[in-house]
């Protein structure tokens, strides 16, 4: 079947499928999405794009954005990064301060809370603005140079995010972050809050799909050792304290976010990235792993 | 044995056992200290004063602070503050974050940090300038119109402390703090600031002993029941993670700092406060305990 | 008020009280007791005797077995007992496995069934059918020698005791139980079900309020410094999870058990026991608590 | 690079980096192999046998078992079983039981011992003999009838294994063990206890590599959907609590035992083992995962 077929079909099977799980409403800003929005986009390596739905809306991409500090950082440290924030699943909520109680403020993975904190702490040191550098990279990567973060939510969250604040006191209290706490919150909140479509991610997923090579351009923008841990963390830690569940489900490396997108890749064939914004428990877009189970099995992509 | 024969005899007793244990330095200024400081004073519920060493000098309260602020919010709040606070011992370290994520937020007792801070919100609420209202409090129950915090201690405590900073916003994120974070952050950390000698916190000691009544004006302070709380939760939680050892080895209700004091009761007879800066490995005065094992032995007060 | 005068208002304030809390079943046996039984006894260090309801009915001590089993164990080990066993409150269920994996196997203290179990093999390494031992100690302690253990319920509680089991078993996987586990779990069952009144056990806990003298005939049964130790643990961790709201209520040294017994002591005053088989959610007998807490209001008898 | 080439390139490669690790020895009968066996075999999906060193000698395939006892266990319960254990990586030890009292007796996943257990149990509820039913079904998939287990290992980690036994009385306790405990770590320890080659392992890898299809005969031993289910739980929980690290360093579905084999699967392409039983903290082989790591290398074959 066709890239495009697959996907239409799986439209047509999930029509009817929404209205199961709720907006994440935490950051009160984000509360103000249309729930029932659906979109999904496929762009292969060679550069060739499939869509249905809302998949060129924009919205706010937050934990899926923990995907591209990662390779910022993992491009400037190298694996000494892994010094600082561990690689291995949590066995806990996202924004839980136990696990850094028991292991000295080391997070166990960059794509919890705590850990992606410390990315952006590896980012502050090195850049004045972040937030910035991180939108400018996603700005190359995809060839949009109108990406933004949006003000409003990245406010909401940092007046709200006393969780986050706490993890970071926490780690700040172990020594685990360099730079001032209010500045990495600053940093960390307005790089969740970035805005982006479905194609747009699926755009920067078929880099990793490629091994770090632009499937625009040809250009190498990440080193292939970068991607293959990105690809590598993303399958063992991406779906928050569901990825056991999501490695059955689905198969494929990933990364959600609470605003109900989730990033995928197929190694050496495809980027995905589908948008819902009801999420589970786990804070998982519903129809999006839904969507991704369908896609595996009616393209047969799939890692096992 | 006299009171003052009691005490000149531990004097005589400990004279060489000092040296050992360390003196706090995580809040940097109170590291400055005089290490080998030791004094001890006794009040009784008739006013009797007995003393020796370093009785007079004045040292850093910290946690003994507790005490008052749990006294006053008890007194303005009655048992409803308990839905705030637990009074159970933790069983985990005084600043520890793992109990608070197990248990929705409520702090297991009003003398770990968090639980502490849960109190001083209370008073933020009631007072315009809480540090100073529990100054104020002290001034009357010891008859010192001199009493201050010390503000570089406390200055000192508020930039460092990224541990308490920590507890606050994460119980901010449960909503059990009603005041903004910095407010409470700022008003604990000069509350604990607060600087008295042993004579002093012998004196306000008494009152507890005396069920509320003044030694030295013979008017109630405290109302009745509200002492039989504070003596009963000093009694399972005074003492860090170290209450069950130390009902052991003194079997008094007390309430240690980690700026080396330790103040007890004995219910009906007096107060106590033992001075000496180093401290154990759980956060209580090394000569301290012993002196006040001692004083039980020699003097037969004991619970019992 | 005389005692009797105190125990008969008890009496009549709590005899439309009863009906809240249930009857513990997780051992089946122990379901079948009448659930609305009450009584209560107290016993002076002189030996008078005072009681109302069913003080002189038999029903299973549980858990109040274990200040006895610890006071054998420290006659015979002295404070070595302590490098085995701990002495703080734990700040988790009775039979939680948690805190043993944090701690390398070492229980909190020995009122929790880890704790006890510790109690137990020690008391297997010294005598040869260690239950017997237990109930030849109650025998002298009490002058009843008719004494006896329920095999139904020490059968019952054998064979459905998986959580026993798992603790002793984890306990062995650290070298903290000397014993084969099947020997203590024997031991320890048969330990928990030995049966007696209120009045046996207040004239037990009357040698802890006469510092280990008999009241009855004036012989020292245990050392004063083990019976310091006996009350001061009972203080801290005597009432499960609920010491501390025990401590502020009653404010006594005591021991409950599921079998709805509650043994308290009076130090240098009386000891006590009430009994109503209808527990809270941490255990403790609710009529008894009331009954406690009444008995310190009216008779003034409290250590704060 | 011909298979066989890539493995004497390894063989050669890692003559001289021996020596790292400890044989484990918590089961005293498995610490007398020779710690610096080495050997590797792939089995590819066409049937093609590689191997180099020890390939052929026989270990404890210990934890390896699992793979297959939870292959039999989804082949007769399906998604049924997915209520009695979860497929989440722990973030614990194998052998922690702090997860357990979290979750209410829900293992996180068939991997860890307390998982592992349940599965066990389900096939004592199927199989008269449910260790010779695992002997069976690796005899059928390996072609090799002269397969057993070591009755010496076995019985030699029964009486040691205490963790095991507090394992299986505490998911008893919350009643998610439907046989006797003493029959399902009969059981466990005998399947644990099954004696294997590199190249037999390899060849069972090689059915899940071809989706349950022998290599060898053709016929279908498996579900393709288990096969993809087993392989998805090897990929996140299938090397204790490293499968982060091993994810980004290997990149394959696996699974160790602290015999020191570990089993992995090129899905599509073919199945492998390796062996060598020095271990690290983890449990994981250490020479096994640098082997891995440079086939990856070295074939190019990665899942990434």
């Amino acid at each position: 079947m066709e890239l495009q077929d697959v996907l239409n079909r799986i439209q047509a099977e999930l029509a009817d499928a929404g209205g199961v799980g709720a907006v994440a409403d935490y950051i009160p800003e984000l509360a103000t999405v249309a729930p029932d929005s659906f979109g999904m986009a496929v762009v292969t390596v060679g550069g060739g794009v499939s869509r249905f739905g809302d998949a060129e809306r924009l919205f706010s991409i937050q934990s899926i954005s923990k995907v591209f500090a990662l390779a910022m950082a993992l491009q400037s440290e190298g694996d000494a990064l892994w010094q600082r924030v561990g690689r291995e699943p949590s066995g806990h909520a996202f924004n839980s301060l136990v696990q850094l109680e028991n292991e000295a403020g080391i997070p166990r993975n960059p794509f919890i809370n705590a850990g992606a904190l410390v990315v952006t702490d590896v980012l502050c040191s090195r850049f004045a603005v972040p937030e910035n550098a991180v939108v400018d990279f996603l700005r190359s990567i995809t060839g949009r140079d109108d990406l933004l973060y949006n003000r409003r939510v990245a406010r909401s969250e940092r007046e709200t995010g006393h969780r986050n604040a706490a993890l970071a006191h926490f780690m700040k209290s172990f020594g685990n972050l360099m730079n001032p706490v209010d500045q990495v919150l600053d940093a960390y909140c307005r790089q969740c809050a970035i805005e982006m479509s479905c194609v747009d991610l699926a755009r920067a997923a078929a880099v990793l799909a490629g091994r770090g090579v632009s499937p625009a351009t040809g250009a190498r923008l990440l080193g292939s050792e970068v991607v293959r841990q990105l690809n590598a963390v993303m399958q063992t830690c991406g779906t928050y304290d569901g990825a056991g569940d999501f490695a059955v489900r689905v198969g494929l490396p990933a990364k959600s976010g609470v605003g109900g997108g989730i990033l995928a890749v197929v190694p050496g064939q495809c980027g995905l990235c589908v948008w819902s914004p009801r999420v589970d428990a786990s804070g998982n877009s519903v129809l999006g792993v839904r969507a991704l189970e369908r896609f595996v099995a009616l393209s047969g992509h799939s890692v096992f």
